[in-house]
């Protein structure tokens, strides 16, 4: 890839480069066919420049992929902790981990964590900045434009693959919030920085003023903009409002700009959406942004289950990812409750792989149905070693399995002498 | 009901009975309205002449129902282990509960159960005649049709509000199973006892050709009939195929037949099924069973995740709720590998909860929102004891909070200093 800057120019100049062929290879699709996607920006490969780590892609056709945040917060600064964190993310089989720090030495907590975790690496800049300016203005709302934007080169620079910016939040989207009247007004973080910052200066969004200028960082080192979506709904009332797809409208206009430089976007979206209305978000997203690929903060379901929210989140991450979400960023029981624990990041990252998978089969990905047959067939078989290798958390199943007294080596472990599929099996052989 | 033997027979009657009133009021639906889609059997109200509960409905717009199986195995036969389950199941809100034991003193077990769980209350008679042929003559194929009745008939006279009977497990369904070539043949256990002994005697499924004897016990104590799915998928690639719609026609005209005696009947449906086949499965059923209320066992949409299908039905059962099935039957997180531990109860009672409710959100059953309203008021207002209070796991809700040191009373255990509705709040205040 020496002469081309990112990934969807290369795309685009008909260079297949080793990423693509990575890519490629991973997911059983043909490279012309990626090549043609990620021309036309249907598919991203998050890949800094200099950052060292097997490629994923993420978008139409491709298995959909989860995302696991982890980070430290101004109570919780351990950063043991987030190492653990996100070393238990990768073990589980997340495809790509954020640092949302936003205690301590967050520069320290990042490098540590990008060591703990060598896979596809993001972050939200503007959480780095605002830690910052507090600790050296002692107000968010004193913060430069020109240090928001030192933050994302310093991050750009170290490697990070994909960064969080809140593009669309701007006056005109806040004034729309405003005449909407929500219940719960913004609960984006990156989202609230602004508006505070916007409504104190009186001044505009500068990630969305200076956009050009986020895109020659991009651009130099191939990250790839997560447009973020701070006016998502933070409660099912305030779901797929005008202030929200006033955003997604500003984000379409940004994503076609991103394209004209061959920046790579990726667009995220809810948040709280009840289950009717997911279908209608994606369809939108994908129409109003031209099919780049949707990367869904849950959604969650039902506002009534903190605890289980990583339940609330799999049902709508699964049907998200059906009708085309293409990244599923996942969320831990504790949400809204606590910032999770290593435990936690467990719990958060496979209940949000079932809901990729699940998503999988009915989108017919290549390889999904594979899975699903072979687990099937262990169980028929009563191999139980096949069924706990081929589960999506062997150590969990394993420790089912081991917590109830086997009296026979292959015997079922859940229905005792009463095991339907044996019964079945011996009258079907002597009467078939 | 003096002079009713069933509530549908009341309905029909432009009756009003007790149980419809409460019924009525429980849900917010006009009596008319209720009377008039029970008299067309779209909603049943699952409750035995001789059992004192509060009666629920189950169907055409009233709230989506859980129910809890529990149970002993041959190798798990602790009654009081039931009883402890029973009550969790309760305490965790499931509207109903089956029985499903085939250890030790069944009879026994069962009355203890019914005691611990005062409420709507569910078996599948075929296992008690099972395990008492098994006791007495060695082997389930001797099993006597007279016999099976007259279980159906003891429990009946005990209370039991609905049975499930596998009716449409027959020579013919068997044949077209046998046809089709299925990869897990048949996973439902009450389905494996008939084919086992109709394929060992040669005769047809009793629970089939002596169906009015079925009726007449249902109708003497007005029992649902909740009729089973012995031909569900039991993995994802048997899922929609001939041999469950096979089964499912023979239901649709048993339904037609119950009715025609004023016996209610819930129908029984998958199982395992991909996420873009679950609304097909819904409005199959619903047309061929003439809007008949819908029982769902899961389903799971997928087979890989042994240990999470708490979560894999949660996925399955909010899609199916929201496209129209009207009861959902939990599944634990053990499901495939263990009879269920008390704490596996309290997780499927509340993920199928979830599910549940996530789909009234969707199906816009009255009051549902409501409950998402409150809580979101109360995140907005930093109000956490409200919010605990209105947790569908409160208790669970607590223990996350608390698990964490807060610094101040209202302060977000979750974002520490950066909490974005407080900022946002704070800066619309003094920007309004």
């Amino acid at each position: 890839m020496k002469s081309f800057k990112t990934q969807m120019e290369a795309a685009r100049a008909g260079h297949p480069t080793d990423e693509m062929k990575r890519v490629a290879s991973d997911e059983g699709m043909e490279i012309p066919v990626l090549m043609d996607r990620m021309a036309h920006g249907e598919i991203v490969i998050p890949k800094n420049r200099v950052h060292n780590i097997r490629p994923i892609g993420i978008g139409n056709g491709l298995r959909t992929k989860v995302n696991a945040n982890i980070g430290s917060s101004t109570d919780r600064l351990d950063t043991g902790v987030e190492f653990k964190k996100a070393r238990v993310a990768v073990e589980c089989g997340a495809d790509a981990v954020m640092d949302l720090s936003t205690g301590g030495d967050v520069a320290a907590i990042r490098k540590t964590v990008m060591e703990a975790a060598p896979v596809c690496f993001g972050t939200v800049p503007i959480y780095q900045a605002a830690v910052e300016v507090i600790l050296k203005r002692g107000d968010l709302n004193r913060m430069d434009p020109d240090g928001l934007f030192r933050v994302i080169e310093e991050q750009a620079g170290q490697g990070v693959d994909f960064i969080t910016v809140h593009c669309g939040v701007t006056l005109e989207s806040v004034e729309r919030m405003n005449r909407q009247g929500r219940l719960l007004d913004i609960v984006s973080r990156g989202g609230s920085f602004l508006v505070s910052w916007m409504l104190e200066n009186g001044k505009e969004n500068p990630l969305y003023e200076q956009f050009d200028r986020l895109l020659d960082i991009a651009r130099a080192y191939d990250v790839t903009l997560s447009l973020g979506d701070g006016m998502r709904p933070g409660c099912l009332a305030d779901a797929t409002d005008r202030a929200q797809i006033q955003e997604l409208i500003l984000l379409g206009e940004l994503t076609q700009r991103a394209w004209e430089r061959d920046v790579q976007v990726l667009i995220e979206g809810p948040g709280h959406v009840p289950l009717n209305q997911i279908g209608t978000n994606i369809q939108l997203q994908k129409k109003i942004c031209s099919n780049a690929p949707f990367y869904v903060l849950g959604p969650l379901v039902t506002d009534v289950a903190p605890g289980y929210d990583h339940i609330t989140s799999a049902i709508g991450g699964a049907l998200a990812g059906a009708a085309g979400a293409d990244f599923l960023c996942y969320v831990t029981p504790g949400e809204h409750l606590r910032i999770p624990t290593p435990e936690d990041v467990r719990e958060g990252v496979i209940a949000a792989r079932i809901a990729a998978h699940a998503a999988d089969l009915a989108k017919g990905v290549p390889g999904a149905w594979d899975w699903d047959r072979r687990i099937s067939k262990a169980r028929k078989d009563m191999d139980w070693d096949s069924q706990i290798r081929l589960a999506i958390d062997p150590e969990r199943a394993q420790a089912y399995r081991d917590s109830v007294r086997v009296r026979q080596d292959h015997a079922c472990s859940m229905c005792g002498d009463f095991c339907a599929i044996r019964i079945v099996e011996k009258a079907l052989e002597k009467h078939p």
